[in-house]
C-alpha cells in the first residue's frame, strides 16, 4: 500500500491548482511593528513591512501587554499545568473571563485556545443540547462555524449572505414553534462587509430563534470600549451568544464566548473541545486581559486604524488600483486569478520588501482572488506611499487587471451557496 | 421558546448524576511548584499542594523555560499576529518544529494549539485523504481521537483495549488490500497502562496498515531523550505518525505531530483546524523548544519523577489504600463512587490543603471513579508522607472501600466497548 504516494498526490493536486501554500518565515520586532525580519528559502534574512497582519491594532507589541506576559510568566510559570478541571484553572484566566463578560455586558464568559475551537465547540454543543434545533447559517460563515454546524449533526439551512428576505423565508418555513439557532458574523473578513445585525435580531425575536454572532474581526476595534459592532450599534443585549478572539484586535491568542450563565455553564460542561484541552497559560491570559482593559478606555488605536485604513483605500483608489469598497478596516485588492495573485505577492516581497500573502480559492471564490491589506495604526503615511508605488509597479509588471465590476464580483459570490466553502483566515 | 430553561435543565442533569464540575481557582507559584494559592468560593486564598498536575516534570516553572518565554515576548511581542499562512509563521515556531522532528527522528513536524486539535485535525484529515480508509481505534482512546475518527466520516472499527487478538481479527477481516489506519495511545492516562506498541506495529506491517500513536502522556518523560515510549522501545521509525503535546511533560501549551514530509505537508495543507487558526505565539514556541531541548539531554527530571511516583505507590499501598497498579508515573486511587469521589476530593482540599480533583464518569467508567495522583520530581518525601496521612484520614472519615479486585475492575472496563466514552483529561 503506497500511503506516502497518496499524500504526495494530494499535495500535487494543490500545486496544479496553484493553491499550494508556502508559509513566510517571519520574525516580528517588538516596538517596530509592522516591520519584521523575513527569512527566504535559503535562510537569508532581511527587513520587510507586514501589510497583512491580523494583529490589527498592533496590541501584540504594546509594552503593557508584553509586560503583563513577562511578569505573569515570572510569577506563575510558563503553562497552566492541566485542563480547566484538572488543576488548569488559573487566577489570570478567571480574571480574563470576568473582563470579557464585562466587555460584552453578559453574565459570563468562557475562554478557549482559539477562535476556531470556540466556534466549533459552542455551535455544536449548543445546537446538540436544543431538541430538534434547526441551524440557520450565513452562506459566508467562517470554516470554524461551518465545522461547528456540521459537528452538531443537527439540520441546517444556509441563507444567502446577509440576505434578510431569504433568512425570513427560512424562519417562516420552520415556524415559530421549532427551536432555531441563527449563526452569523458581524464583520466578514475577506470582503470587509458588515451584517445587518439589528434586522437579524428583529427576525430572531419575531420567530423565537436564538442568535450567535462571530465578532472576531471587530472586537477591540469597534464600539466605544472595543466591544465590537454589536457594542457600536447598541445591540449586545439582543444577541444571545457573542463570540470573539484574543488573537486579532487584542494581539495575543485564544478565543471566547460571552452569554448568559446557563449557556456558558452548559458549554463548559458538555463541549469535549473545551473539557479535554489544557487551559490557556496564565501569562497569555494576563496579556490578553491587559490588552482588553487598555482598549476599553483608549480610542487612540481604533482611531489610528480607521484613519490609516481610510488613507490606504483613498490612495490606492486614486492610483486606479482595484480596491473593493468596504465599511471596515479591511482593504481587499482584487487580482482575480490564483497564479497572478501568487506572483503579485511574490514580487511585492522579492522586489519591494512588502509582505501581503495571496488569498486564493477556497478562502475566496474563484475569480475574486485578492491581496487583502490590513492597515494598522502603526503603518505610517510614508509606508502607505511606498505600498502604493510598489503595487503600481507590480500591476504594470504583471499586466494585472484594474477594471473590475465590483458589484458584479460580489453578486457572483452570492449565488455560490456552498456550505463547504471555507471563507476566512487561512 | 425557553432556551435558557433548556440549558439549565442540561446543567441540572449533571448535578443529579453528581458529575457537575466546579473548577478550582489556582495560582501556581513559579519556583515553589507543586505549591500553589487556592481561592475558595468566597475568594479566600490559602496555600495548597497540587497532586494532580499534568505539568508532570515541573518544566512549566523551569527558569530556562520561563526565561525563554520572557525574552522572546520582549523581542517579538505577545502574539503571532495571524494564521500560519497569513503572517503568523514565526521564527521560533519554525525552530520548534525542527526540534520536534529531531526528537522523534522524523522528517517533519507540525504544531497545533492543543493536543485535542492535533488529534482531531490529523486523524480526520489523514483518514479522509486515503480512499476507502478503515480506521481501527482502541476502545479507550482519548475524546480528541474519537472526535477525529468521527469527523473523518470514514468507517471505523473499535478494538478492545490493547487486545492484539481482536485487532488482528479486525485487520484480517478488512484484508490486506484495503487501506487501514490504526490509532492508539502509548500511555493511557487514567489507568497508566502502556500499549503493546511493537506488536501493533508488527500487525500493521503484516496487514499493510498505517499507524498513529498518541504519546501525550509519555513525551518528555520516557526514552533517553524524552521521545516517549516509542523512543524507549526503539520503535519510532515503525510508527507513521507520532502525536504529542507541549502542555504536559514539556510544561507549556500546544500539540503536535511528527511524520514523514508528505503526511505533514498534507495535514498542513488540508486540515481546516490548522489552516484557520492563529499560530502559537513566538514566546510559547521558544519556551516549549527550550523545555524539549533541555529534556533531550537531562535525565534528572525523568529519574526524579519515576523515583517519587514509585515512592507514592509503595507508601499508599503499604497503608492499605486501593492503588491501581501501573507501569508509569500515574497513580490511580480507586474510590468507585461519584459522590464519594467528589466528597473525598473536597475533604482533601478543605481539611488537608491537598488538591486532587475527582475523576468521574464519563472520563472513567462508572464504578471505577478515582483520585488520579501524578507525582512530580518536585514532590518531596515529606509531601508524600503528608499525602498518605491525609488520605488515610479521608478514607476513615468517609468510610471508603479499600479492597477492590483491581483485575476485575479492569475487566469490567474491557467489555464496555463504547466509542462514545471520552476517556482522558477533563
Amino acid at each position: 500500500m503506497d500511503y506516502r504516494g497518496i499524500f504526495e498526490d494530494a499535495i500535487d493536486a494543490l500545486r496544479v491548482e496553484k493553491r499550494y501554500r508556502v508559509f513566510a518565515d517571519i520574525e516580528r520586532i517588538a516596538g517596530h511593528f509592522p516591520r519584521a525580519v523575513f527569512r527566504d528559502s535559503a535562510d537569508n534574512a532581511r527587513e520587510i513591512t507586514i501589510w497583512c497582519s491580523n494583529d490589527y491594532l498592533g496590541m501584540g507589541q504594546h509594552p503593557a501587554v508584553i509586560g503583563a506576559m513577562q511578569e505573569t510568566a515570572g510569577k506563575l510559570g510558563a503553562g497552566a499545568g492541566g485542563t480547566r478541571n484538572i488543576s488548569g484553572t488559573n487566577r489570570p484566566l478567571v480574571e480574563l473571563e470576568r473582563s470579557l463578560a464585562d466587555l460584552h455586558r453578559k453574565e459570563a464568559a468562557l475562554v478557549f485556545t482559539s477562535g476556531f475551537v470556540s466556534n466549533e465547540a459552542t455551535i455544536s454543543t449548543v445546537a446538540r443540547l436544543i431538541p430538534d434545533c434547526l441551524i440557520l447559517s450565513d452562506q459566508l460563515n467562517h470554516a470554524s462555524m461551518i465545522q461547528g454546524v456540521r459537528q452538531s449533526g443537527m439540520e441546517k439551512k444556509i441563507f444567502r449572505h446577509n440576505d434578510l428576505d431569504h433568512l425570513r423565508d427560512l424562519l417562516a418555513t420552520a415556524g415559530k414553534q421549532r427551536p432555531k439557532l441563527i449563526v452569523f458574523e458581524s464583520v466578514y473578513s475577506m470582503d470587509g462587509d458588515i451584517a445587518p445585525i439589528e434586522a437579524i435580531a428583529d427576525l430572531a425575536e419575531e420567530f423565537n430563534a436564538m442568535t450567535y454572532i462571530d465578532e472576531v474581526h471587530a472586537v477591540g476595534m469597534y464600539g466605544p470600549r472595543g466591544g465590537g459592532i454589536c457594542e457600536r450599534e447598541d445591540l449586545m443585549d439582543r444577541i444571545d451568544i457573542i463570540e470573539g478572539t484574543l488573537a486579532k484586535g487584542f494581539g495575543v491568542m485564544g478565543g471566547y464566548i460571552t452569554a448568559n450563565k446557563a449557556i456558558v455553564d452548559a458549554v463548559r460542561s458538555y463541549a469535549p473541545e473545551f473539557i479535554f484541552t489544557t487551559a490557556l497559560p496564565p501569562a497569555l491570559c494576563a496579556a490578553a486581559r491587559t490588552s482588553i482593559e487598555h482598549l476599553k478606555v483608549s480610542n487612540v488605536e481604533r482611531e489610528g486604524q480607521q484613519r490609516q485604513a481610510g488613507r490606504v483605500k483613498r490612495v490606492l483608489a486614486e492610483a486606479g488600483l482595484p480596491v473593493l469598497p468596504t465599511d471596515t478596516h479591511i482593504v481587499p485588492l482584487i487580482v482575480g486569478d490564483a497564479r497572478l495573485c501568487k506572483a503579485a505577492s511574490d514580487m511585492l516581497m522579492d522586489r519591494h520588501n512588502i509582505y501581503i500573502q495571496p488569498i486564493n480559492y477556497p478562502t475566496v471564490p474563484k475569480g475574486t482572488e485578492r491581496l487583502r491589506i490590513t492597515p494598522t495604526p502603526y503603518h505610517t503615511d510614508d509606508m502607505i506611499a511606498e505600498l502604493c508605488d510598489a503595487l503600481i509597479s507590480v500591476w504594470q509588471a504583471l499586466e494585472l487587471q484594474r477594471d473590475f465590476d465590483m458589484s458584479k464580483l460580489m453578486e457572483n459570490k452570492l449565488v455560490a451557496g456552498d456550505l463547504t466553502l471555507p471563507t476566512v483566515g487561512g
